[in-house]
């Protein structure tokens, strides 16, 4: 197994991307799986050092999983693994490429391997601006990807040298469904982006009125 | 997606105010979602570092959510995350904006952009005095901001200069009800509010025996 | 809403009196709510930053609770708030408060607000001495309170000033009873004292056969 | 209510005995509450500031408690409060007391005032050896108590001065049996020693067998 | 009741050995007790200000325990107990002591008193080295004891004094089952042997499968 | 029982490797045991002072395990034990080694053990590269292993002197399934790795419906 995969598709492993000290970038690959649960429910675990944001940071991707895979999750623990972070990971930048590798797993949609991708996350599917865009899109380019995602708010900080600049395509996004709409290689694209976007319109009262036709009823007569 | 929005509507966001340093405000995006829980039971967990304090008052916060959605939300997961807070969050004084993100997500309201708030809740709904109104007047002003909603008791101490008086009505609140008022967008206001005042009368023997049936009931014979 | 409440009734919010510094005293508002439980089972939960013993009094307080409302409180969350306590809550002498309010916020039954109080709690509502009974007394009596509850065994300490003894009337307490007795404004309150008597003999298996049936039964043979 | 009670008989109160500083003893009220449980199951929580070594103690109590009650403690939350102990308690010497305080109060049955204790114990319910009995007994005759429990293993060490000799009948014990024998006033004696003995005899298949009929079966064929 | 007990039967409770200082041992008696559980599930729990390896030691014991009872042990409370030593117990030598102790509680089957042991486990049940072998068993031999169990790997390091010679066997053994061949007393040997034997040759689904019928099936088709 | 075992099989136990200071390796035993769980559900633990990157290890492997066992665990504790690891154990690379003593305990399948390895695991079953290869495989040479695994992506790594080359047999491997066809021992080769390769195709949503037929479910209209 070599670390660096940048060509195929694979299922729940998703190319980040990460600044390394001052002024260089770096490819973090992120793995997931899912599993069924050993305990009475579900958990999601994330391991490689994480500090204080990037802990907050999977806790927020959480809200995303919960909401896009539009399954009732309770028997699954979720396993997230940054690959070869033995000094720790610090930062929110990895969280769309966690959404991804997850979102990935559970569902058992590959990956494109050529494609590498950095985004904060809000809880509701925002793309947040991150740090070291220009960094990251160059070590992408190095690595051999072909197709970097990043936050639609961070292509005014681009800066990246002219020989990069035929070597990777630049994809900015908005939300984690269109990070999803160019990394995923689902069996049939058109319903599973249609099964996404229905996931995002739909109220918490409604999804799980869905899942378990018992929950988060209204009070009669409130 | 702009880090700062000031106008239309959106579900599950909400424009805080912050004092940064000792002499300024700032715009504090809040956003919240609610998924179907992936434990056994749910949770209510934000993100953005909060400290002691700012924990404590989620909590507070919790206990109004509870009470005024009026739904079972044991199948629920609330997330909450302050935005770009990286620094972390001190203080009490958002209490209001999470109260009003969370509800606006479990229910689907949308929230005005142009609104932004202050204030400290209790854990029965009154909204307590903060510290830097002026500053966060000013600031929201700046940003864009029409409407600033701020705490009855801190009306004295609201100094602003000339100029931002008319770029900014106030709106002091004594309640979490009021705050909803002025800030969701429910399809059907009269309906809606008629419900939160009928929450927040219910005492809760009476609210277990209508989420229920069975919960609350007193001893037979005591 | 102001800080400071000293006539009327409210339920949930009773006012506490505190030690400021070696030589004088202040009213406390506590605050409390129950409301249906997010998680599997209730939880009781302080905030203002509670230090250790006061902490720990919650703890005592949450026995008095569990015995006094009568109620299977297995589905209720109490929250309870010391308000604008930023630099923490030292010592136990406001567990008749805290009591208090949680029977009012549990039973909907409103508080008097000219009424404050301050004593230490034993697990089985014998009220205990506070510190600073004096200071605490004539803090009550400026801010406009027109009765102060105090613990018996605290009667000699009681040394205030000339001009504060027309202004408050002391009544010392031994028991959460006469506490509830006082503070309380039931519509029927021969029947809720009649109600408090009952559940204050009743033992623990008494108790257990009335709320499940099930419970605590003895070991057949045994 | 008076700190110093050591005539007449109470429910879910015990004199202690602790060592305060070199040379002296103190009596030390332990009082005890079992309630209704707010959690899905049963707690034991011990409040007093307990070091190490005493929160250890009260686990080896519990395992005393859940197995002399001849109950299904599964839906009580036990309450166990040392009076007055504002700088901590250390060591696990007040181990009867609290297993003593608990027992009465789950039973609801009286529990000598005049009677002060001392002793470690195990969690098979022998009495083991403590530190200070002589200032123990010595506090105990001074405070008026009539009757001090110690441990057997400790009769050696019991040097009291002349004057306390009539003051108070020394009692040593080996089991906690003895000590429920001397400190309690069952409406029935016979019949509850009785039913200690029993309980004392029993092996937890046979007692889980009692309890639920279901549990701590054999595997068939092992 | 005398900490020092070396002859006789007891239920519950083992003579250990450890190591004080640099070169002597002692004689640490262990004692055990299985009651119904206060909580949802069972639990064990050591006192005895257990440090690091020591606790992980109770957690490897757990495995032998759950294993070897041949029950199901949801419903009971596991308590052990180190006598004395209040100023902690290092290192994991004690594994032997502790997993006799609790088999014989849980089963009801005394220990022979006479015997004294020594010895880490496996979680598979093999019994591992230890240190001080040497002055383990002339403390046992000091203080009365007439049998000491030691790991059949420490047979090399067991220098002991002439005078010691005659006055204990040694008894070496490589697993879980010779200890309790040695220790134990059960009304009829053989049967019990011959269980723990099953026991010991049993797969965990095979175990599952006897005792809930239910747990551990093989997903079909797999 | 000897620390060293080199030849034979044993159900749970396998030979891993670890360095030792800068430029030595060792064999490093890790034995693993599962058992009926105590509490409500199933738990993963390990034991031997593992630091923050091996206890993350445990995680990850126990992802692996949830998948390669093809059982409902929910009903099991899993215990896993490096042994004789007093001053604790740093890193991730005996992650393959308790992902087959887990496995083999868990199916009761035997383990060579003439075989040692070493190796980190992605949460998907890689098998990623390690440190000190050359100094571990000389370790299990000298020690009397006949075949030692290593990652595939180490073998360039790989510079033992000529003295060992004909002592031990070198095989990289790329996931877990190899490492399980080296080293475990089943009564039926072909059925079980057939059933280990079944398993890591299928994706969580096929697993969970093939152990519960209930979970995992889609979302109606989704
Ligand atoms: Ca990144
Ligand atoms: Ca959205
Ligand atoms: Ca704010
Ligand atoms: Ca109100
Ligand atoms: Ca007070
Ligand atoms: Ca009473
Ligand atoms: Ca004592
Ligand atoms: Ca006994
Ligand atoms: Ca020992
Ligand atoms: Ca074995
Ligand atoms: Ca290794
Ligand atoms: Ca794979």
């Amino acid at each position: 197994y070599e670390l660096t995969v940048v060509d195929g598709i694979k299922v729940g492993r998703v190319n980040g991307l990460a600044v390394v000290g001052q002024d260089s970038g770096q490819v973090l690959p992120i793995m997931a799986e899912a599993t069924p649960t050993q305990g009475a429910t579900g958990t999601i675990v994330a391991t490689g050092l994480l500090k204080e944001i990037a802990q907050e940071s999977i806790t927020n991707v959480s809200a995303i999983v919960k909401k896009f895979t539009g399954r009732d999750i309770r028997n699954m623990d979720v396993h997230i693994q940054f690959i070869g972070t033995y000094s720790g990971v610090e930062g929110d930048s990895a969280s769309v490429s966690v959404a991804t590798a997850v979102i990935s797993a559970i569902e058992g949609i590959p990956v494109r391997q050529d494609v590498a991708m950095t985004g904060s996350l809000s809880v509701r599917g925002n793309v947040l601006p991150i740090g070291g865009a220009t960094y990251k899109i160059e070590a992408a380019a190095k690595a051999g990807i072909k197709t970097v995602i990043i936050p639609h708010s961070n292509l005014d900080d681009v800066l990246i040298e002219e020989r990069y600049k035929d070597m990777v395509e630049i994809i900015p996004v908005s939300t984690i469904e269109e990070v999803l709409d160019v990394a995923l290689v689902p069996e049939r694209k058109e319903a599973f982006m249609e099964k996404i976007r229905n996931l995002a319109r739909m109220t918490p009262a409604e999804f799980l009125e869905k899942v378990s036709g018992t929950s988060g009823k209204k009070v009669p007569g409130a």
